[in-house]
């Protein structure tokens, strides 16, 4: 845990450079807009640590995975998210010394994300080995309005001396993932172009054959002035450039901006990308840094009007929850139906910004709740489009008949994850993605989609669990073999207790979808039958044999539905129990120890009493929460804030509490030791979850939108909006009371704490907070 | 399957040129001599398939081992003998045109492993592009009288040309394993010569530094007659070779000698070896070629006449043992400590020549009875010496206190395979090493090893198990969570039969051992526990109450041994229910497939009523044996021999004839599709078990040595010989009666289907086989 970050409600700040750190501060400011992302790298040279970091959404690369022993049915690639050309870069020569924050000395230094206006500031004094002391200030972002462009401001100003300076800026596109598995480029080079303060690079991916131009031009401010300049154009394999001279006195500032644009063939005909960089270029450049930076501050206050968090008296808190939301925004916009939400976002390499579960089991009810309804139908699409993929990986494990395993990684629909064991076993992902469709319809009350896209897709993986199951002869029950939970501190374990339910449950809901959708449009369902090979009457009888069948592992004893078969077998012990200086377990124990252990990674039997809590009373949740929880080490991102939702159900506000402040500020105070590799994207919805139906105690069920809300002790306000049903609604809650304010024109009704309340269009009310016994 | 290989007693014989099979002759027709190993290939160039493969005992490589993502604990990498430069390379070209056996006509192949006399001869005409035709006869070996040389007589007659013939012996060393996992290059040339008609390189590989000097010399002989010739000394990078243009007539012999040696820095001072390898080359050439086959033919005919098998009235029985004990021979011959036997051999490259369990558990009996003493005791100091090893690899898995996890795979102590799930599970490979200690001991009676080595050993590998099984709160007993037995289709089980067993069966023998060395040797065994910390008193009393509560899976119904806590959960069928064409499995079957079947790959509890049947009645074996043997697929080349010996011991005599051919006949006839890797060296000795203690029932227990010999229904008789205690026997049974010949002077004293006879020095007995009711 590193606490150097500065509390700020508003913004991320580091004051003083942290050079041990420089590569996990990279990953906090990473900036980005749904289409380009980029880690908060220095635009200057840095011989220091660092991890060079620019991302264009849905440019990947297939990396040969690497085994010992290949098998039937390994995943041949690990997708990754490629590092891209690096579009911000500008490099600094003052006399033949190189200005670099590795090798000279640094005053002043301070670095700011700015959250509330959405741009990266820093300034510092460098203290050069020859006595040079240079003023610098750089300010740059990526434009949420203009989703191809960045804009850069960076100042100079020298402070002891006159000299002249050479500015350097350029677009590096000979790039290397550091984390390829065999050490290969990504990317070749089509072409290149230079012109007076302009550049431009057309790189291409191998195998992918994905084409991104990057475009850049330059323009320098002395004085307030612009001026002309002598541009020296430079050209290398994979890198353009332009070096100017500029006589610089002591005391007079240099502004150099830099406008960038990334284009791909994902959006347009690769043999338009050239000149379309050009105009693109030319259109933010006339645009200007002042007026898009304008522009930038307008969206983001647009967003935040929609999202924000307002959390009073904890500064801690609240930086941790704007932050969450604020990278949950630059990472999707859900406007485009083929992107998704790679765990690590735009911010880092680890995990390849592919697709995991965690955007149906995490991200889904975050972007239901803030953003417009098609945003969270996007992503439920992704997952249609990919069906057929799904079919064709069921059937490379040895399924049959239109049965669907959608992948645990995955950027085009196949299955590209590093590790089989993960992708043979970790099958409940399947179940995550039949959960989202009825999270969904629960919230949209869009029935139409099952119509449309959801029943199929509910069959498929349905097919799948019912193949996916045996019968035990032993048991006389349905048993479910060899699996990884959610908890993937154990490995091919028997009867995982989450699994079997959310299979179980996908059986039951797509007998439930049969129904509807055969009431509702029984032309469409007669089509979909045929075209799917569905022989209703037996596979859904088959279906309710399983879930009148399936096998619970229990503990009769302690009342609890134990993680798989085996589990009483372990040598249990609390966590408290493990010795100091060896936690995380990950970093400490072999995995082989970890495996055999009793802790627990992330929520497992709690993930299921947390998606099924309808089907489940309040003491059981007690008894398997006080079972589990103190086992569990939360080394997934995804854990805490499973628990603290249910400590807030519970009643437990203090550990509701721990367990918000290490989700909430997992990245920003480095819990896990991992921020380097880039931020917990994934896990920040979950968040965002801790804080809405944690202390805001949201529900959507049978009888519609509910809230129980309550603050912790130490918060004297809290407040939040979300989108239901075309209304918008803000819940803002105190130590005594909620009130409801209701900004839409139509009534809405509702209950808050377990009071029916109508709240009328664009008027608010005020309910008294319950005294519990 | 395949069957191309003629049937002969002595020879493996390839009549016509089988080029789609060129990889698994070669496999087969591979040469060696404990210190060098050669495949099969040819001496002129091919550009058709072909593996070539060189091998130098002892010289490896550690090659980074490839996983998707690193996790604590994982073998960093993997080791492999290396391909090592190709001495037994002649390229031959006739007027521009380069013989190819891939690219002109072939005429009257044949191909023969002579395993009599030790030799590799192939004889063809081919007929170029141009019409020439070419009589070629090649013969070479690995000589085991002088184990670092090599000899080649290659002969050359123009049938329908006059021509000038150019001759090219080489030595490659521009060579490259084809498992490398990041296609690497392993060696880097130190220094060349040449000379005439010689030539010498040396390599060194790189990370390990073992430096090999390989040098050759040539001779021609034209007309019977040695003759000079014109040599053109050739060095590339890694490449040395003389060139010489000969005039042959139609009609007329050329001979061409090439000798060869190999000396490496395991043997020998590096700044040494380029002059030994002139030594060495001068004292083979000396010698020549017909003089060094003489030799060659006399020592196999020694060796045979220790371990020749005769079985009459089944050649393809006959040629199977005879090409298993042969390839055995050619690997180790127990005379260099440092040496093991690898799973392939010389033969291939897959499984990287490296150390498995299968040394201990299938290839000590075969030298304990087939070679002097000092042979299998070497087998048991090799571990020995990696005991610190061992200890260090616990160590980094979480044990202490000297707790010791042999490795699964090594070549210098330490762990090196592939795959952690392997690594990590398939512990109860440490239960072999301890096992081989006892049967060691038990075939010897050399008590004296446990005192000097033994006890250590044992103790060290009880630790492990006391510290790896964990008390199971729910059960009340020991159980062991997360293991892989033999049978690697089933993956991280708990309480895998075998391995629990095999872990208790260590710690009693391990109390009895430490009573033994207590009593024999008081002083020594004081030493011991001071230098190790063992505190007897605490140690054996922990392990007392392991072994007397360890948790064995059982089926009360079916009173069977569960190889696992939860297999009856598995949906059982018998191998005859899987489809045709979906074997074998791992070739046809998703991974995840198999894990999840019931299908078993080897012996898993039968392994160990195997190994432990002493503590067994007949009928527990039955029931066992009826149990598992219809589920499993005998997809590890370990399998077949157990379940023959079992078989015979059950009177199945069919069940044990044909599982005798397929362990016999595994390679010759392709029975798994991967004799292209190379040939099964270790299962070999698994062959000469089901023959020895299968057909020939001999056993040595506390009341010495038995036999209770057979012959399958179709052969008139079976002999073999063993080695016991001094003494030299032959066995010899026809369908009627047993003739046990007693070589040696001395009276011995044993069983003969249950009647104890007592066969005076010199002389022999014959009793009849009883006719069973």
């Amino acid at each position: 845990m590193k606490q150097y970050i500065t509390q700020d409600p508003w913004s991320i700040v580091e004051t003083d450079f942290h050079r041990d750190y420089n590569e996990i501060t990279e990953s906090l400011m990473s900036l980005g807009n749904g289409r380009l992302g980029q880690r908060g790298n220095f635009e200057e040279k840095f011989t220091g640590k660092t991890l060079q970091g620019n991302y264009v959404a849905g440019v990947y690369y297939p990396d040969k995975t690497r085994v010992g022993w290949w098998k039937n049915g390994y995943p041949e690639y690990f997708a990754k998210v490629l590092n891209a050309a690096n579009w911000a870069g500008i490099d600094i020569d003052i006399e033949y010394e190189s200005l670099d924050l590795a090798t000279c000395d640094v005053r002043d230094f301070r670095r700011e994300l700015n959250m509330r206006e959405g741009y990266l500031e820093r300034s510092f004094v460098a203290v050069l080995k020859s006595g040079k002391e240079v003023k610098v200030n750089a300010k740059r972002f990526c434009s949420i309005v203009d989703d191809d462009a960045g804009a850069i401001r960076y100042s100079l100003t020298p402070l002891n001396f006159d000299a002249k300076i050479t500015v350097t800026p350029y677009i590096d596109g000979a790039i290397r993932n550091r984390d390829a598995n065999y050490d290969e480029t990504f990317w070749d080079e089509v072409r290149k172009e230079t012109g007076y303060g302009e550049a431009y690079i057309e790189l291409r991916t191998r195998k992918t054959g994905f084409h991104v131009t990057t475009g850049m031009c330059v323009e320098i401010e002395q004085d307030g002035q612009k001026m002309d300049y002598q541009s020296q154009p430079i050209k290398y394999e994979k890198y353009v450039a332009n070096r100017m001279t500029l006589d610089c006195q002591q005391g007079q500032e240099t502004v150099i901006y830099k406008y960038a644009v990334n284009l791909s063939s994902l959006n347009h005909d690769s043999d338009e990308l050239m000149r379309l960089a050009h105009e693109a270029i030319a259109r933010v450049s006339r645009k200007g840094f002042d007026r898009m930076l304008f522009e930038q501050k307008q969206a983001w206050a647009d967003k935040w009007k929609m999202n924000d968090i307002v959390i009073d008296g904890d500064v801690a808190a609240q930086q941790g929850i704007r932050f969450n939301i604020f990278q949950l925004n630059q990472t999707y916009t859900g406007e485009d139906e083929r992107l998704n939400i790679g765990p690590k976002g735009f911010t880092g390499e680890k995990y390849g910004g592919s697709t995991y579960w965690d955007t149906e089991a995490y991200c889904l009810p975050f972007y239901l709740a803030t953003a417009d309804q098609k945003v969270a139908r996007n992503l439920l699409i992704y997952r249609y489009k990919h069906l057929q993929k799904a079919i064709e990986n069921a059937r490379k494990l040895g399924f049959r008949a239109g049965a669907a395993l959608y992948p645990m990684v995955t950027m085009n629909g196949e299955e590209c994850h590093n590790e089989w064991e993960i992708t043979f076993e970790e099958i409940h992902r399947n179940g995550a993605i039949a959960y989202a469709i009825y999270d969904y319809v629960r919230y949209t009350g869009d029935e139409s989609y099952l119509t449309d896209y959801g029943l199929e897709v509910l069959i498929a993986i349905s097919r799948f669990w019912s193949q996916r199951v045996n019968w035990s002869a032993a048991k006389k029950q349905y048993v479910m073999l060899g699996v990884t939970g959610p908890n993937e501190y154990e490995n091919n374990v028997n009867n995982n207790w989450y699994t079997n339910y959310i299979a179980a449950w996908t059986l039951r809901y797509t007998i439930e979808a049969v129904g509807k959708v055969k009431a509702l449009n029984p032309e469409k369902y007669a089509d979909l039958c045929e075209r799917i090979h569905f022989r209703e009457e037996k596979e859904v009888q088959n279906a309710q044999h399983i879930v009148d069948n399936m096998h619970y592992p229990y503990d009769p004893e302690r009342q609890v539905f134990l993680q798989q078969s085996d589990f009483l077998d372990k040598d249990l012990m609390p966590v408290s129990d493990i010795p100091k200086g060896q936690r995380p377990l990950n970093q400490n124990w072999s995995w082989d120890r970890i495996l055999r252990s009793c802790f627990i990674k992330q929520a497992d039997v709690l993930q299921g009493l947390y998606f099924f809590e309808d089907e489940f009373d309040t003491d059981t949740l007690r008894r398997n929460y006080a079972f589990y929880e103190p086992m569990t080490v939360h080394e997934s991102s995804l854990s805490p804030c499973v628990h603290s939702i249910q400590a807030s159900k519970l009643g437990m506000k203090e550990k509701a509490y721990e367990m918000y402040l290490r989700t909430a500020r997992l990245d920003l105070d480095d819990y896990n030791n991992d921020t380097e590799d880039g931020c917990h994207i994934t896990s920040m919805a979950g968040t965002w979850l801790a804080v809405v139906k944690g202390f805001g105690g949201m529900r959507v069920d049978a009888e519609g939108l509910s809230f129980s809300p309550y603050c912790p002790e130490n918060w004297q306000g809290l407040a939040f909006k979300i989108r239901y049903r075309g209304a918008l609604l803000q819940i803002t809650t105190t130590q005594q009371d909620v009130t409801v304010q209701n900004f839409s024109v139509q009534p809405v009704t509702l209950r808050v704490h377990g009071e029916t309340v109508t709240i009328a269009g664009e008027s608010k009310q005020t309910v008294t907070i319950p005294v519990l016994a």
